[in-house]
């Protein structure tokens, strides 16, 4: 493989007209789009009309004239065929980790006899601190972590949730989520999936996988941008059951009659919340614009190709100067390679003064995301050929490139 | 009272200045500050800033270049003076509910031996689903909701929080803060306020107040924007005790560092949650620019005269046709009016095809607010006219005003 195979491969590649959807800046090779996704020049348009017009002039009036009441709708239904579920079954609303609280507190009410929740130790960390902070709060609770491989031997009876991330932060290994579901429900568990890393680039598919409940954020693959809205999924045959218990008032099923009793909305929208921060709902909404028609299994398989890309260019040119800790089975990874170096914060940041974006993450990675719908094959390329001449000629050891800043 | 005093007053007026810093719509008398605050030009530059050149250019590197990362601590210290509080006092995250969720939760562990919310039947629809959501959550604790009057008969040691609105959303009416703050620390109870009626608008001390907990909106009179981030404040003396029950990864001391055991920031920062929604943030610290030298004193005259200036016209100009249901005595109402007619949501809508903006709260309430940044004397006089005349012509009984909306 060699860059003319590169540039082949994004010749016939079927998402390559979504790249002019895009905004990026000159002279950048953007691998972090799974850490913060990029802007489209028609969500800067959207947020300007949203700010002079809707805001500035309409007012209090634009949540009737301009429908900012029915964004978490509107925004479901765009979000919903990306990860194989039905709009009425997504409340898009709050930070991840908010939405993490309400599912695993709905899915162990679910189960309300038992008193374990099962993790792993290569979950995200917020994924810990908020299930071990629900199990203090709740005090009948106890919080399971175990590695990754062992977690089928954990699951038993005791088990009310099974807590997963689909995708491993650091490695970018995944977890297979139709074992892992079948599983739990083989024990009686109800399943909470944390998307974060994996929708909008790999083939998520919640009705397939016959997942119970899900969480995500927006601002990684799905480019919503900074600190965008994320979403909770329910299946339809827990939309009875299940209760939010954070109660904001736009989860009542008629928020504007300020009822003094609680009625929940029906399906997931009883899991909204407060009122939505519009800004970032209305970016969100038409970040999404260009997802349609664009089919998951072509999303899965485009990262496949770059992330194989990626780990051929990386053997090719730098040998064993780095360690590649992604699964190099693509069944087995999600949209990202890591590579382990003891000075793998000095090498990100040389990378970056060379327009080479990817991150850090503490203590030994280097991580490179790519995301679908606007990464070349040959950005893919030419970001190994500069890792390898940075390891090659040492230029990485400079003072400003250890010097550490507030995010890695 | 006429309308040569109102211009006067208007002359007279200490914060007539801070008028130019918005940009308010021609031919519109905005009196629904109090549900979404007016848009400022350096808001709007902000933001396009942000999103073209942060956003757009920066992509991830903005976390540090642009310091998103800092933002949560940059806008408390602007909120801060506000309230009367200090900005490590201040964690500003998530929306009103979930903050008002995580501060009764927090409220209650400070009193786990006790099992009674104490709140009353005048609070936001909302405070009362969060209360109930969450004593059903931990299951050994219940609320016990009383008319506004019976409050301090029913303050005993088995109240663990007393959780109030400062200001009656519906009314106006406010409680007394120091009144109800003392009465209940005598019975060993934990207080949590909710600000989102009468920040920016009167002359909110919560040292003064001897507050323990409290929380409120930022986009009514604080003018941060649709659904821009709420705030949680903690006073000092529970910084050490105070856990919040939500820990996603903004409140670890250390975010970045990946740890897989949770250690809470110090301070009100450990009620830092998931990722901020950095649009609505950086907006929320440009729009807190204006009451830079603000006195809150000043303020609360403002809103006072504001406020009397509406009731007089409208007693002059209305008699009886509508019912003024605030208190006539400003020290016991905050910076809103409301009157009640049979045909307040018509009415509401009239007075909008006029360009008087109000709101309608069911059954049979208008509501005007008054902003004390942008609102003039001759603005309040002119709307009660508006009012005044439709009430004579019979003008509003339309039906394109009856007819009814998703907001009402």
């Amino acid at each position: 493989m060699d860059r003319t195979d590169c540039l082949a491969a994004d010749g016939a590649d079927p998402l390559a007209r979504s790249r002019a959807s895009f905004a990026l800046p000159e002279g950048v090779l953007y691998l972090d789009g799974n850490s913060l996704g990029a802007l489209q020049p028609a969500v800067a348009s959207r947020l300007h009309q949203l700010i002079e017009h809707e805001w500035g002039n309409g007012l209090i009036r634009s949540w009737n004239d301009a429908g900012w009441a029915e964004l978490p709708v509107r925004v479901a239904r765009r979000l919903a065929p990306i990860i194989g579920a039905d709009p009425d079954e997504l409340a898009v609303t709050d930070s991840t980790s908010t939405n993490l609280f309400k599912a695993l507190a709905a899915a162990r009410a679910l189960r309300a006899d038992r008193d374990v929740l099962l993790t792993d130790d290569a979950n995200f960390p917020t994924d810990l601190y908020v299930a071990r902070g629900l199990a203090e709060l709740v005090g009948d609770l106890q919080v399971r972590v175990v590695p990754s491989a062992e977690l089928l031997e954990h699951l038993d009876d005791r088990v009310a949730v099974l807590s997963l991330t689909h995708v491993d932060y650091r490695t970018g290994r995944i977890h297979d989520p139709v074992t892992m579901t079948t599983a739990a429900h083989a024990v009686g568990a109800v399943t909470v999936w944390d998307l974060s890393h994996s929708a909008g680039a790999l083939d998520v598919d919640l009705h397939a996988w016959g997942a119970d409940l899900a969480v995500g954020c927006t601002y990684k693959y799905l480019n919503g941008g900074p600190g965008s809205p994320a979403y909770l999924y329910v299946a339809r045959r827990w939309h009875e059951e299940a209760t939010n218990p954070i109660a904001g008032w736009f989860g009542h099923a008629r928020p504007f009659d300020f009822d003094p009793d609680y009625v929940p909305a029906a399906g997931a929208a009883r899991f909204l919340n407060g009122t939505a921060p519009v800004l970032s709902m209305a970016a969100l909404e038409t970040a999404l614009e260009v997802w349609e028609g664009v089919a998951r299994a072509e999303v899965a398989a485009k990262c496949a190709s770059l992330t194989a890309t990626f780990i051929a260019a990386v053997d090719a040119t730098c040998g064993d100067r780095v360690e590649v800790v992604t699964p190099r089975d693509p069944a087995r990874r999600g949209a990202q390679v890591s590579l382990r170096h003891p000075h793998a914060y000095a090498l990100t940041r040389a990378l970056m003064a060379r327009g080479v974006i990817g991150d850090h993450r503490p203590p030994d990675l280097l991580r490179f995301g790519f995301s679908p719908l606007y990464v070349r094959h040959v950005e893919v390329w030419d970001a190994a050929l500069h890792l390898a001449e940075l390891l090659t000629t040492g230029a990485w050891d400079r003072p400003e490139f250890h010097a550490r800043r507030t995010v890695p």
